[in-house]
């Protein structure tokens, strides 16, 4: 369990909402896309990436010349990762709402800088998504790992925010004659597409992680 | 075309930027997810919210309570929108990557204060999801209205980054008996949920833009 601090407490619709540990870890496994927010010269900048996970950290990446994370390294971001997992239509536009999984967490990123750290922790964001590929592809030379920031974050100052299931109406609109309900979404994944320079007989990889959507 | 600042000008990968108002309005049309980042305290903040696009303008809004809506409105604001649509496979981790579509907005979020204003903005965005939808709604109240603040961005200060195509991997590691290729991801629609309480003979709405992932 987290502690809410004044950043992470809900305070609106707080009963969506939750500071256990397994509840956040489980959000940001579900998907790798997230945005990272930080301030440079007194304004906000929101870029987004994809992050991976490891124990209670969250981990993401990109190039050592990238303005993104050049900013964001040593000082304070905030992670936020949305699923949007439908669309609630009610009988008023006020009551129309989305069902969705969001974390948000806050801290200082912190550079992992030992290069056999930071090639572990990369492969470990590949063989999340794709089970055992690291350790058949190519091997990492020094000057990738270089020219490779790795950022990661403590999942301290976190919460999860999840809303489910149908319209919640004013008691007399019930009675009007207008389709409600939810349009669920998911993202799915769409025939693999070969580099046309494969060798013959290689295997597309098996997924792993990071593709809990596809229900 | 947009002018590009110092906070939008794209310095690595630049091939990959346009400043194209026809482009960076197509990603804003094809999914309502974004990110909006703000400063509380020299802090950085990035609520995810669904926002739509009117012209040279993308809204978005929220409760009028929300700690998030009271500290983006008449501040400057970072809005992000990231669409996935693949992973890229190559034979090195480094030249892993992923293909999207994303947009960044920097700008004064402008509030929404007249009553009608707000209602047709507000109606737009569900027309545009659904069309025609809003004129059978039970219409707005007042207090609903008030209780909603709605916000604005003009899109001047704005860029769009993309990335396609397959791996673009070293020339030796093309004779490594490895994998590489897209594995593409989209977002889909399943079958609707209709409300228990539903009046019998609706009809479910046709579907507007906003989900253009669906190919």
């Amino acid at each position: 369990m987290t502690q809410p601090t004044d950043r992470t407490r809900l305070r609106r619709t707080h009963e969506r909402g939750s500071y256990d540990k397994a509840d956040i870890h489980a959000i940001l496994d579900a998907t790798s896309q997230c945005a990272v927010g930080y301030v440079i010269d007194g304004k906000p900048y929101v870029t987004p990436t994809l992050h991976w996970r490891e124990g209670n950290h969250v981990y993401w990446h990109g190039s050592s010349a990238s303005r993104a994370i050049r900013a964001s390294k040593g000082v304070e971001v905030c992670l936020t990762v949305q699923i949007l997992d439908g669309y609630v239509l009610a009988r008023s536009g006020f009551h129309h709402s989305a069902n969705y999984r969001a974390v948000m967490i806050f801290g200082t990123a912190e550079e992992v800088t030992d290069p056999a750290e930071k090639e572990a922790r990369l492969n470990r964001f590949i063989d999340g998504l794709w089970p055992g590929r690291s350790a058949g592809l190519r091997p990492a030379q020094a000057q990738e790992l270089k020219a490779t920031t790795l950022l990661r974050l403590e999942i301290t100052e976190a919460s999860a925010k999840v809303r489910r299931g149908g319209p919640v109406d004013d008691e007399a609109d019930y009675a009007l004659p207008i389709w409600a309900g939810v349009v669920p979404v998911r993202q799915v994944i769409d025939a693999p597409e070969a580099d046309p320079r494969n060798q013959e007989g290689v295997a597309l990889p098996a997924r792993g992680i990071g593709f809990e959507q596809e229900r």
